[in-house]
Order: C-alpha cells, then structure tokens, then sequence
C-alpha cells in the first residue's frame, strides 16, 4: 500500500489535537469537520477521511464531540501517557528548543540534555540537565526514553546516533543539516528548516499564490 | 480552487530542488520520476504531477533533465536570485538558524539580525551583525528583503511583527509558539515543532506504522 497518505495524516494529527486544545479549553463541545476545516486550510472532506481512517467518526449534521476527539487522537498518536524525551547537543539550538518551543508542549516533557562538551556539562537549562554522553543509556532505560532531538553539529551527528540508537532510542528529530545512516527499525525526522524557507521564498516574489 | 494541493506542491519543491543539487553536483545528468520517488518518498504519479503542474515534462522512458529542471524550480521557487532575508530576536534560536542551519542553504543569504536587547546589539554571529530594531527598514529596503525569521519570545511577536510588516518584509517564518495577528497581503508560516514533535510520537509506540 501507499506508505505516503498515511504519515501525512499523522503529521496532521497532532494539529488537531492542537485545535482541539484550544476548544476545550473555550469550552466548545462540539465542532463540524467545516469548522474544523476553517482552522486548519484543510478540507473538510480531507479531516473526515483523516478521522474515519482511525475510526473516529462525526455525527452527521453535527460534528464532533471535541473530548472525545482528543482523547481518540492522544491514544492513536501514543501520547496518553507522558512521554519523555532527550536532547542529544546542548548548543543554541538545543539549549532553544528546550526552553522556548519544546516546553510548549505539555504532553513531551525533556528528561535531559546530552552533550560531549565538558563546559555545558552539569549546567541546567530550565530544570534539565546536560549530562555526558555515558549517561545516555541509563537514562533512556530509567525514563523509557524513545524519541530523541538531535542539535549536534553536522560533523558529530553520526557518531551521535550510534550511541543514541545504543541506548534503546529509535526515534529521531535531526536538526542537524545531514543524511543520517541508521537501521532498518530506527525513524527519523529531518527538520529541514532550510527547505521550509526556500519554499517560502516562493510567497515573497510577487503575486504567484494568486495563480491558482 | 481548492488551495491546499498548491500550497503542499510548494513545499515539496525545495526537495526536489535539494535531491537535484546533490545529483548535479555528482555529474547525473538524467533522472526519472521513478528514481526521484525513491529519494523523496513521494510517488512517481505525485512527482510528475508537481512538475507537470508547473509545465516541466520529462522525456517519457528517459526522464528529466537534471540541470533544466532545477533551472525550473529554481525560477518558479524565485530562488534564481539570492534572496536576502533578516532574522528578528539574536537569543539561542535566530543564533542557532544563522549559525547552523540557515547557512546550509546557498540561496538564501542572511543580512542582518535585529533585537531589543542593547547587551546583544552589535555582536556578530559568523558576519551577521545584530542591529536595533529601528534599522530594519532601512535594511529591508537597501537589501529588498521580503523574508524575516521570527524568534522572539512569544509575548514579544507580535509587536515584532508589526515592526517586521512596517518595514516593507511580507513573508514570515515564525517561531515563536504564538499565533501572529497580519494583514491580508502577509504570509506567515509558523516552524510548529512541537507539533513536528509530537506527530514522531506516532513512531515511537510500538509496530503502529506497520498497520499501514
């Protein structure tokens, strides 16, 4: 089968989830996939298809029951539970995604940093703190640790994913700009933030959007 | 017409463009839509729809160009001249994106970037130096640029914003975890890793991805 729909709808998932969020907590019970359609440019007929695909279905003429909805999409993604992630490189980046945009997320909580700097090593960026590399396994196992955020130079993004995988991690978010090697088992997630901005120099030049 | 398939075209040139770089630079002259979704994991139906879209046909049983369809792209991207772009708020992150994955990209030069904070003002990050907000529309318009990366604080955004428009800038990148209030005629793009991240979280749980 097509492998491609499938991971598109998960990405489109957790912007449901983000949605429905905010609903609750503007105490909205109930929303039609039309609205939901309006908060998120897709379709309606895309977010019913998205939703029936795990089996998550609206009342007709009704909508959605946004409670239920979240709790649905919490279990299919895996987030019920807290879960508990690392930091592999504790430079800017590293020390900036867990500050200022990873902690916005209340259902991923960051164990701790890892970096082979002895001058980062022992500090402490909000409440987590960056340990040696060594520490990694004992952590990862103590934690239940399976998803890791690579902020490594490029250069260093290999030998760190070695030991990343050696700890029982076998997912990653690579912001290093480099094609990783790992094994068959292992999922990774290139950031590509410099893609994201080329594509958005295509809105700077003039009216082109306008085309379709 | 519907706007999402466009919008999901746009973003998936960058990596053709990316792919056809690597294979340039490595003296392939020829590729098919066949091999190109083996490097995306888009499929070959998908990948010559995007170009044909764009009125870029390959030679049936052969494939496309390589140099001509990155010539291509790289005029409907509106990559063909160097785009200059500035980067608002020098904390960890627009340190991190101008040091270390913004840099990867060859067509997009980073001019200056700005901040409030007088201890950062005046630094340099690589030759990027960080300048007073008040400049940035003299800078916007000596270096016509029409792309800003937001990472300021959140509670901060939007007055950035408002700084950014002022200064003649229409497309934003924001990282800011924050939704950002624009005019029509401003197109904002918001990073979201958090919910990146948390759509990896699918990975994590066991065989799930098998299912498919």
């Amino acid at each position: 089968m097509n492998k491609i729909a499938p991971k598109l709808v998960v990405r489109r998932l957790p912007i449901y989830l983000h949605i429905l969020d905010n609903l609750i907590r503007n105490d909205v019970q109930i929303i039609s996939s039309r609205e939901l359609s309006d908060e998120t440019g897709f379709t309606a007929e895309q977010i019913r298809k998205d939703l029936a695909f795990f089996g998550a279905f609206g009342t007709r003429g009704t909508g959605y029951n946004t409670s239920f909805l979240r709790e649905k999409i919490l279990k299919i993604i895996g987030l019920d539970d807290q879960t508990n992630i690392v930091v592999v490189g504790a430079g800017h980046l590293g020390i900036a995604l867990i500050r200022y945009n990873v902690t916005n997320n209340s259902y991923v909580n960051v164990v701790a940093a890892f970096d082979i700097d002895p001058d980062v090593i022992g500090l402490k960026i909000l409440d987590v703190e960056v340990m040696p590399m060594a520490r990694m396994k004992e952590i990862a196992e103590e934690y239940k640790v399976k998803v890791a955020i690579l902020t490594v130079p490029s250069e260093q993004a290999q030998i760190a994913v070695e030991q990343i995988i050696q700890s029982g991690i076998n997912v990653i978010f690579n912001f290093a700009p480099t094609k990783l090697h790992v094994p068959e088992g292992v999922y990774v997630r290139n950031a590509n933030l410099s893609i994201e901005l080329q594509s958005l120099i295509y809105y700077a030049t003039s009216e082109k959007e306008k085309k379709f």
